[in-house]
């Protein structure tokens, strides 16, 4: 006899972003003539650009010929895209990762997914509250957590790092002792970055308490303000502590194409186990549940987006995208409305008007200005009464969305 | 404070194509003039058809263009993707499946591994012996099973079955009771088709004990004979008790592209759960780990391994590789050595001469005709004294790799 896995149950209502995938459907059922603008979902919107589609294809034509075909790739990723990561996100940044300190993967969301698993089942997990979901919900349906508590919001056995208006979104370390401790910066969806004392605030945590950090650095690429860590590894004793995870999707428009990397460093210790253990359980568990990113998507990102010419074709790109954020913000300011980020990630996070619960907003939002956003309370109880616009859109849509926000939203 | 999962430890050595891999560079270190053939890891090595080629062009000039740019794609997979899997997978041989019972995925080994995990911890397990090493790997991992036992080379609380030459190499249903039962067939690595008489059997079983079967059809194109089944839903009670998992990786050359999917029917049902339980919860697994397969491998997928054209094409790749396997067979049989399969599978399942162990005449034949093989042992207990021929390589190649054991082997 066998039974589904009794930890599924606890997981709350659908993935966030299949709900709002379903209410999206529901109005454009009932409203079948009318136009729907989406600041929802951080989806990119752009074509690859050249530079980037020539090395996917380039991906593909080394597939047609027997000298150059190539089936399974090395376990870890290509070598030299491997090199090539380590010399532009880490090298550059001062920061002196090997090769082998690197995996290839199909991209952050699946990696910042497995990466728990590696670690003990009884590890207590800390989380910054708002946050990708992903976070969370893994570690429920890994049996980390208690029920779910509808008064607060709160799974129990999970610690909460609240990101407020108050301390500017910046979390302060746990007061409690976490196993692991998860980190995105700039943070989806509250669009800050963490300033590099509140990162070595962690770090020093982290050391203290025998920690794991989990650092998403998905959207490092957008930050546009100097003086911000790009790679936590920037703090020199993170190397012995924290594991970052990053990806092409939204600095390339890899969503759909499939490419990210995670960097776990020999120098990383857990209790119990020498330095390069946790590399190698990471990458037993790689070579066992997975086959390797596409080798088309790890040539596009080697000889597209890693190129001299990829990378500033990347570069507009982003600046695109900062366009639609500057756009979004200018229109809030404009009705009058408080919200922050939107600087150094592609991500607005604003106050809802009078208080109004987040899928109160949502809804509110789409049948008065056709436009669809991500209620806030879907990254974390500290996220009621926020809504996330996301800059991810064509520019006219974007300027469209505001637009009928502007003269449609009942404020 | 944080340690690794415990569980990792019970694993045996490194995973089988890693030691092997790792046997043969210590040898090619060793004997840097010396050529090695390849007759062991099952990678594809021939390149890419035009049909497939162009599909996955396609795939890359799609995302070229603001127009046909996409970024996230469904959860499940691009829906023409799977009507065209539903359609030509299943239909085609009398079963009816919806696309919403169809996964696309990134291959058949994540699946295969990840299916586990909706489970119930506890389930018990059953495996044919010898099998494909990942599903008794990940379930080590997941905590299912016991210790390793050094004596009998089986981990305490596994149903192993055993497939042996008495058999036929068509396991028995296990006389205890089993909550997930992975059938793999044809079988890798024994190269045996199961009858349709055993697996309804085997269907019959896993009604009476409430248990669901994991049926691993990657290779179903490499069947020549005709009355085998193809898929397990060819015997319709399995559309209550199966899962099915396949892939485009061996018979369209896209080990290294990454496509392959899993069908879990909505009538499905396992204890505690309604008909479509199983459904969603995969489905939510997905959508919470994983982010679809690349885009261009789903488009290459539709466009060029599913085309008319694509479909003959693969016919010709894999009467290629079958055609290897014919050179295998008839070398062994001049040598006098006993073998099964590599008729309907493009593995060869050889008993290795005078009892020898597996990885004994590994480091032989590496030793003395500078062929790499897999030995039969790294597939389960019963492979002991066994060893895997792959029929996957150039034709050249498979030809001097014969030649050479033929001549060199000392027998």
């Amino acid at each position: 006899m066998v039974r589904l896995n009794p930890n599924y149950r606890k997981l709350v209502a659908g993935y966030l972003f299949s709900e709002i995938a379903r209410r999206r459907q529901a109005f454009k059922d009932s409203h079948p003539e009318d136009k729907i603008w989406d600041l929802g979902i951080g989806n990119t919107t752009e074509p690859l650009t050249p530079a980037v589609s020539e090395g996917l294809e380039q991906g593909v034509n080394l597939l047609r010929s027997p000298d150059t075909y190539k089936g399974y790739g090395p376990e870890r990723g290509m070598n030299e895209l491997r090199e090539s990561i380590a010399e532009q996100y880490f090298r550059r940044h001062g920061v002196d990762l090997t090769p082998s300190e690197i995996f290839v993967s199909d991209g952050a969301k699946p990696d910042t997914a497995n990466i728990q698993s590696i670690f003990s089942p009884r590890t207590s997990i800390a989380l910054q509250d708002p946050v990708y979901p992903v976070y969370l919900d893994t570690n429920v349906i890994a049996g980390r957590t208690g029920k779910f508590d509808e008064k607060t919001g709160k799974y129990e056995r999970v610690i909460y790092m609240p990101c407020t208006e108050e301390n500017g979104f910046i979390p302060e370390i746990p007061s409690e002792k976490a196993g692991l401790v998860y980190l995105c910066s700039p943070n989806n969806p509250t669009g800050t970055v963490m300033t590099r004392k509140s990162l070595e605030r962690f770090v020093e945590y982290a050391h203290d308490h025998k920690s794991v950090i989990i650092f998403d650095s998905a959207y490092s690429d957008f930050i546009t303000e100097s003086g911000n860590l790009r790679s936590i590894y920037e703090i020199p004793d993170a190397r012995s502590c924290a594991i970052e995870v990053s990806s092409f999707s939204k600095n390339a428009g890899f969503t759909g194409v499939r490419l990210g990397w995670t960097a776990v460093p020999n120098s990383l210790v857990v209790e119990g186990s020498n330095p390069g253990a946790v590399n190698n359980v990471w990458n037993r568990r790689q070579s066992t549940f997975f086959n390797g990113a596409s080798n088309i998507a790890q040539t596009g990102g080697l000889l597209g987006v890693l190129s001299e010419k990829g990378q500033e074709e990347c570069r507009e790109l982003v600046a695109h995208y900062m366009g639609n954020a500057e756009i979004i913000r200018n229109g809030l300011d404009e009705l009058g409305l408080r919200f922050y980020g939107g600087v150094n990630a592609p991500y607005i996070w604003m106050k809802t008007p009078d208080e109004m619960l987040s899928w109160d907003f949502f809804d509110k939002l789409l049948e008065e200005a056709h436009v669809v956003g991500t209620p806030g309370a879907g990254f974390g109880p500290s996220g009621e009464g926020f809504f996330r616009f996301s800059a991810f859109g064509h520019r006219n849509e974007v300027e469209q969305a505001m637009e009928s926000i502007k003269s449609n939203l009942r404020l």
